[in-house]
Order: structure tokens, then sequence, then C-alpha cells
């Protein structure tokens, strides 16, 4: 374990020596520079500088650069690609996310001895727990307020996106709780523009839920997204408080780290945090971060719910990264504080998808929301609601999906359609 | 002049149709989703769907896709690159920067329509001009506060970046003022470590500034990286306050939009807003941001400086990318609020880059921070500073850098080593 240093591991492509490709990035993330200067002394790199502590060499003659220079290619140019480990004092910055951000992803995928680098993942030492609040609710608190155990929540999102007004969400919201959903999500393109105010939407949408909460005894959970500047999102925080709501939403790249922690520090009730943007992070293999490495910042931060993609989805992720990152949010951070947080799964996601991803997964805790899955089952809503339940009932009992139909018909029409 | 929607500009590169992969860019950043839903009425789309309102196809049969799928290329795939402008109407998300950007750079880099997405400019409705601070300070006042007119500001920055403690760092902080520096900054690694407290350091550089301010009445601009949690951010920049400081630093990505906005908002200094980590938003030419883009929305934060690279840099930038940065910074993002920031050289800057820079950009209205340019001069410090003032003096007049050298032995010696 880890006390009195971080580290960070990064996949680099390099057209130069990857050893020295290596020094290079932890020279310039600490005490170096481009050129030797007088004042780095021995006794100063000893104390400030960060090391290389692993380097394994992945692939060699890499048939070309990844990532373009100002300097093009020679011919015969002999490229590799390498695991590099760097190791940093938490005396240069602290416990602190921001600086870590700085430090760890700062100006290291411009450099021109990366043809290409991917930061993968990020170690951090005990008093990174003792400074961040972490996940107030995380998974337990999450299906407290929900109120489901022993299965993962089924939920949806509000569609069309935006152009509802609050009257039309919340009779939608209606619906929806009167056929039996667990969560319920704004979109994310949806906060609090003119055309359908967000204290409105919170008024209307909390007495559909509270009505439908005192007949069934349990309350689905709204996640509200409050996104906006800080004084807004205190705001908003305070009105889903006075109305009862139990869950906020708020889009990680559009609030940023420091806007997250304030979040996560005043919250008081579970954060489901949306990751839109992220393609821009991740898309190329050879650039930007792995999720392993990303969600750590944000669970630190104080999310409770962080989006993972699903199984079959409608954009560009292969399975096997979903579920890599599914995991994560299911490890443990740090021994005394797991930080351990529900993923949501999205995108796509159908009866179709709840075996393979509790096959993958090996747990039952998880958000899955379903748009067309839940909306366009023939039989209506409360038929789609149910057809996911009885699907996540085949997938937990290890019944094939195609056997539990014959006996469930909800099930058995759904499979119809999501062919 | 747009006044209730707003636009942005995308280089798309898709394996279908361009016209159908822009209508689901539109359709998925609005009402739209993946499969057709009752609820999006046309009524519905005419108020709240986003447009294309521009598609020119760049270049047909792209020999390959430049960003990889769950779905493999199909043999004789037709890849075409196109530029995209979308419109949305402001209605769906009001004056907010935050879900602005939910909106215009959110779930859209991930589709799988898109081979290639690259985030080109904004364009915004006064409403948002109205609704943030823009910089406090921006050109005229940094001048006014550095105390210098006419000529760029000639800056450099704390090496090493980190290990120097306060008294180490007041040090070099005192032999830079005596060489006669315009600006000093932190490094973006150093903000308050153990190992360099920033009350401390701000205390023992500030002693040393208002020493030379009283010798020359001119007090050199020292920009303290203040970057951290919002609570410390608040606390810093009270401790800048109180000490007299007159600029403020914070690390861009590490702060993100919300925290970059209420510091705008609190701070009484200018804002030099450092962009590292802007390699993994930029670096694949197919992805990510363009920072004619970006910038605009730190400008509206409050910005005062932005960082832009320099000509002939250490990293893997082209020129005309700089430069096109650099002249971004100086154009007016509205006719009544121009946000017009100062931009920030840096990275391999010497007494070579002033004739170019300044023949490209046309203005002195710029900050160039050197390292070895200002530190590594053959006759010392204040060597190094008089021979970046005569190169940009000689620029400015129009004289050849040679011909300059041969009356200014600064210039002359600096050129012995810059080579």
């Amino acid at each position: 374990m880890l006390t009195d240093r971080f580290e960070a591991d990064y996949l680099l492509e390099t057209p130069i020596d990857p050893a020295r490709a290596a020094e290079t990035m932890a020279g310039e993330q600490s005490s170096g520079t481009f050129v030797a200067i007088p004042g780095e002394t021995p006794e100063l790199k000893s104390r400030a500088a960060a090391r290389v502590v692993a380097l394994d060499i992945l692939e060699r003659d890499v048939p070309g650069r990844s990532l373009p220079s100002n300097v093009p290619s020679p011919p015969h140019e002999r490229i590799t690609r390498a695991r590099v480990t760097l190791s940093w004092p938490l005396a240069n910055i602290g416990p602190s996310l921001p600086n870590l951000l700085a430090t760890v992803a700062g100006n290291l995928f411009e450099l021109k001895s990366a043809s290409g680098l991917r930061i993968l993942d990020i170690r951090l030492p005990a008093a990174f727990a003792a400074a961040y609040p972490g996940p107030r609710f995380g998974i337990a608190g999450t299906r407290r307020l929900a109120g489901v155990e022993g299965r993962p929540l089924i939920g949806t999102i509000i569609k069309p996106s935006v152009g509802l007004g609050p009257a039309a969400t919340a009779a939608l919201v209606d619906e929806l709780c009167g056929a039996g959903i667990d969560f319920i999500k704004d979109d994310e393109l949806q906060s609090d523009g003119p055309a359908c105010p967000f204290d409105q939407r919170v008024a209307a949408v909390m007495a559909v839920i509270e009505r439908h909460a005192d007949r069934t005894g349990r309350k689905p959970m709204f996640a509200f997204n409050l996104t906006g500047d800080l004084d807004q999102m205190r705001r908003r925080h305070d009105t889903l408080l006075a109305h009862g709501a139990t869950c906020l939403m708020a889009s990680l790249n559009s609030v940023g780290l420091v806007g997250m922690i304030e979040l996560g520090r005043f919250a008081q009730l579970p954060i489901h945090a949306h990751r839109n943007g992220w393609g821009y992070l991740s898309r190329h293999p050879m650039l930007g971060w792995s999720y392993v490495a990303w969600q750590k910042l944000w669970r630190l931060a104080g999310a409770d719910h962080m989006h993972v993609n699903g199984l079959s989805n409608k954009f560009s992720e292969t399975d096997d990264s979903v579920i890599a990152s599914a995991r994560e949010c299911l490890t443990p951070m740090f021994a005394d504080k797991p930080c351990t947080v529900m993923p949501v799964f999205s995108s796509g996601q159908t009866v179709r998808q709840a075996h393979g991803t509790y096959a993958a997964l090996g747990s039952t805790d998880l958000l899955m929301t379903a748009g067309g899955g839940v909306m366009a089952h023939p039989d209506g809503v409360a038929a789609g609601v149910r057809s996911l339940r009885e699907a996540w009932a085949a997938a937990i009992a290890g019944i094939p999906l195609a056997e539990h139909a014959r006996t469930h018909p909800e099930l058995g029409r759904a499979l119809e359609i999501a062919a």
C-alpha cells in the first residue's frame, strides 16, 4: 500500500527509446524540463522527481505513429508500445485531486516523444481517502432509498430528451411509476432551460412520485439533472430536498472536478454522475483516458452512480470495455474506504442484456436504464418493466432466457421485438 | 447575430451518408433518440429539435476510419469527411455554460456513425454575455497592473517546476526581478504541496517583489498557482490579496468549468489560465476539441490569460495551430462584450520567435514566457531578459533580427546559443 507516493500507469507509444521517453514523462511532470537547469540538483531530484518504476515493452515495430506531431516521421522509424508506471512523492502536491490531475494528466499528451499516450490507472495513498468524502450513499444507500434489494434497479430516461414541459414530464412519470419502475432520470440535455424549468419540473414530478409512494410504500427514485453554475446547483439541490426527491444528477464533464467536489460536500442526496463527453476523452485507443483511471477521481469526489454504457450498446464501445468499467466501480479503492459505486448500464438495453451482464459482472449491484426496452413493449410500459425484471430473475436463477420466457408472457412478448 | 439559438461547427468523418450522420447528431443532442418514440411529435420537434444548418463535404473516399468502433469496417466502405453546423434553440438550456457543454459536446463523440468527430467552433447569443462575467482584467487590466505598454510582457516560469521551497523560490524571484522581468509564474505542478506551502511561498515571494516595486516603481506580476478545491482556492485568493499579489493562476482541466466560473466571480485579480491536459482533448486531428471552440468557454467564465503554446515549440503542435489559437484570443466574442484575453506563448520560446510571432499575430498584446530563453543566456538572467525585449523591439520596428543584434550585444549573445 502506498503511503507517501502516488502512481499512474500509462500506455505509451514512442518513436524513440521507450526508456528515454518514460524518463522524459517523469521529468516533464516533476522537476525536469526540456533543458538541463542549474537548480535541479541531485538532492532536489531525489526529493521531488518522479520515478519510472516499471516499463514493460508491449509491442515493437508498430507500423506507424498513432498521433501526429509537428515533425514528420522519418523513413524506417521504429515505433514501440510500452506500459509505463510513474511514481511521485505526495509531498509535491499533497492529497489534492485537482493537482493530482495536473500531475498525472497534465502537459504529457502533447509530448513529441509520445506518438500515443493513454492513462490506464492511478493508485493513491490513504491521505486522499482522508481528504475527500467519497460516495455518501453508494450502493447500500441507493438501495435503501429506492427500496430495491437482491436485484438490479430497473430504470429509464425521460424521452424525448428535451421538449416536454413540466406537466408532460410528470404525466410520463405517472405512467412509469404506475408500471412499477424503480428509477427514472432526466436526460443530460434537460436541466433548467426556459422550456422546462427545474423548479416546476421537480414540483410536478415529485407530486406524482409521492402519490405513487403513498400507494405502494416504495418511492421510485428520480435523478433530477441539476447541472449548472455552483449557486444554481445549490439552489436546485435545496429545491430537491424541499420536495422529497431522492436523487440528483450532474454531468461530470460539464461541472468539472472542483464543482463535483463541492457538490459532493453539500449534497444530501445520491449523486447520479453522467459521463457525457466521455468520447472525446477516450475514443482513440492510444490517447486520453481509460475509464479505470478516470472514474476514481469522481468516486473520491462523491459520485454514487457512474455511467458505464451497456453491453451491445448503440455507441462505439466494446463489451469488454463496458464490463471492465463496471467491475472497477465495484472494486474498492482503499481498504478502509472502498468508495464503491453503482455502475449504470444504458444505451440499447433490453431483456437480452440481463444474462450477459450478470455473467460478466457477477453482481446485481447495478442500475440498468432502458429506453425502448421499457417504452416499446407491445403490451405497454408496465409489461416492459415486468419483462426486464423477469429477465433479471432468470439471469440470477441461472434459467436460460428463452426457457423463462415460456412461462413469463411479458418476457416472451419482449423477446419478439428485442431481436 | 444569433439571438434565440446557438450553433456549433464540427469536423465529421463518417462511414454512412453524411447527411444522415449529421441528422443523427442533431437528433441525439436534442429531441431524438436511437429509435422513433411516440412523444416526439412534429410540434415538439419544431420547438426543441436541433437543426443541421450547414453540411459541406470536404473529402470523399477517405482511405480508412480514423477512430475504431465495436463494428469492424466492411470491405469497400466509403468514408466521407464533412464540415457540419448544428443549431439549437436557446430555450432548451438557457444561457448556461455547463449545459451548453453537455449539448454541443456531450454523447456525440461515441456515435458509431462518426468515425471521427471534432468540435471546431461555437457561436453563442448575447444572453450568454449577460449571464457570465468574462475577463475582468483582460489585456488592458493586465498591462496596467504589470506596468507594461507597447510591447509584449516578457515572462518566465519558476524552474525546477517542483522541489524549491518558499525561500529558494523567493531567491530566484529576486534574481529575476533584478533582471527586469515583467512576469513570473508558478509551474502548474506547484500549488500548495507540503514541500512548498502556498502561504509561505506567497509571503516570501511578495516580500521580494514589493522590495523591487519600491525600487523601480513597477511591480513585476507573479501568477501564483492556487489550483485546488473551492474552499482552498478562496482562501489562497484572499492570501494573495493580503500580500498585494497581482495575478493568480489556475489549471483549467483540473478546476473544470463550474469551478472556473465560480473563481471568475470571486477573483479580484487577473486569472492566468493554464491549459495543461489540453493534449488529451486535442492531439488526434479527428477527435475532440479545436482550441477555437474550447477557449470561448473559459473566456466567458473569466480567464484573462490563455495559454496557446508557442512557435517552434517543444511539443507536437504546429505553428499554424498555435497562431490560430492566439488570434482567436484577440478576436471579440460579442459586439458589446469582446472578452478578449492575453494569449500566453510558451515552450521553447527564445529571441528567435519574436519576429515570426509578431508577423503572424500583428499585435503585441501577448505574454511570452521563456525558460532557457531567459535563464540560459551566457551573460546571465538580466542579459536574457534584455535580449528578449530587444528581439521584440526589432520585430515591432521591422528590423531584421541579425541586423539588430549587431548593435545590441545581449541579443547577439542570445543568438549564439538559441540556435
